[in-house]
């Protein structure tokens, strides 16, 4: 049968929980190939009656019975669902119960958090982090550098920027950056700006075959883009965070979410909202 | 009892997964108070027996049973946490077998996607987007504005920088920016930079009150944060928006996470990686 088996993220929120529960599930059954689609926001029996319709027109489509991954609160929304023809991995239904159980409550079975101070307060601290890392992009600045929780360092394109975005707006980190030139890596000292907080530098490094590839897209037939500019800056990049005792990490094969968690974990960070 | 509940989110990744997971759970019973703690990576036997350790001391410290929401793929690692003394709500044990049974197939039990061609593709889509809605924040520049995939418009401050930055990393969306001034909103018409993408563009608006706070902790005592200056540039912006029929939500009570998700779907916009 060349068609693919349907897997529904359904939820009534962002659809993030039950997109990532599922992902991780498929995920471990690589040979099978599944056709993804996701649908937040179903948050009203109207919606969900819709919803089921469309498992339905995936069911009678395939004659595979469509997977339907869903993080849905509301008992009423959940209990629609459940009559639909998928296989249901319910990720409230699974949990739930067994909570109130153990904490001797009821679950409140209502979307979203109290909207008021805890939001407003979550809001601002990514922000700040948002607006200080955005203000500490590429070593463009030194103001303020004291108030970073880290400072990634690497040579061009080696992933600090996407790296450092990711720990602002997932945990709140205040994430600056510094690209190490060919200038920087001819000295022997760390370079000026950073110097005084090597204890909040970690290191970023990448394969020279890989750094070639990105920059060949940016530069084509540079010498920023050989390879053996990108091996000898590399090179001396390693070279510069071991004679400083710098942690740091290869990039090649890990996704932005990976490092992110490396470097909070690996530099004790703790996510702040 | 004074003391709180402890909360594991224990993972041989990164730890997203389990605290996405059981965030969304403990939400549910908001009266309760917890110690929540994030322990990624947990990919060894050797750390999965320091974390049982851990969960021991915690279990002894409270005289209440710690909860532990895990998310381990490894079976050996997931086998040595359960004999640990917490309630576990371990996510794959919940779902893993249920798969197996329908899909009939093995689940491969190991962490990691293939680091290969889908990896790097991942990578790049990401990079891309990232590097566009920087090149593309705050309308400074019109160049290849064509490709972008949306366009947030509203007032300064409204939310525009951190929305757009987290449709980059988290669906590789090319997400760029348009700041309303006062002088955009003095004109019967759409600004001239975005005008020909109208289609594209998505209006953000926020509650005056919670504009002029944010607009305060950057310029203090200004024109700018004052409460009429915010009242009237939010009244422009949203009749803009009704005018051009320009589709918009109110960011005030929403989190980053639930923008995204609301505009990849008003705008019918596709994940890229």
């Amino acid at each position: 049968m060349m068609s693919r088996r349907h897997a529904f993220f359904i939820s009534d929120r962002t659809g993030l929980t039950s997109e990532s529960m599922g992902e991780a599930l498929l995920d471990q059954f690589q040979e099978v190939k599944f056709k993804r689609s996701t649908y937040p926001f179903v948050d009203t029996p109207d919606k969900a009656r819709a919803m089921v319709k469309i498992i339905e027109t995936a069911a009678n489509q395939t004659a595979m019975r469509p997977l339907v991954f869903s993080s849905i609160i509301n008992e009423e929304i959940r209990d629609i669902i459940r009559n639909s023809p998928g296989l249901h991995l319910s990720f409230f239904d699974a949990f739930l119960g067994i909570l109130e159980k153990e904490l001797g409550t009821k679950a409140r079975n209502e979307v979203g958090r109290n909207h008021g101070i805890s939001d407003t307060a979550r809001y601002d601290a990514r922000m700040e982090a948002v607006n200080f890392t955005l203000n500490h992009d590429d070593g463009v600045s030194d103001k303020d550098l004291k108030d970073a929780d880290v400072i990634l360092m690497g040579v061009s394109r080696s992933g600090k920027t996407p790296t450092c975005l990711y720990l602002a707006l997932q945990y709140g980190i205040r994430a600056a950056n510094y690209p190490l030139t060919p200038d920087d890596l001819d000295k022997p000292d760390l370079p000026p700006m950073v110097k005084q907080y090597r204890n909040k530098i970690y290191g970023l490094t990448i394969k020279p075959e890989r750094l070639a590839d990105i920059r060949e897209e940016r530069r084509p037939n540079s010498n920023y883009a050989s390879i053996s500019t990108c091996k000898q800056e590399v090179a001396d990049a390693q070279a510069m965070f071991r004679r400083f005792d710098i942690p740091f990490t290869n990039t090649t094969h890990k996704s932005v979410e990976e490092l992110a968690a490396s470097i909070m974990q690996a530099c004790g960070l703790k996510r702040r909202f």
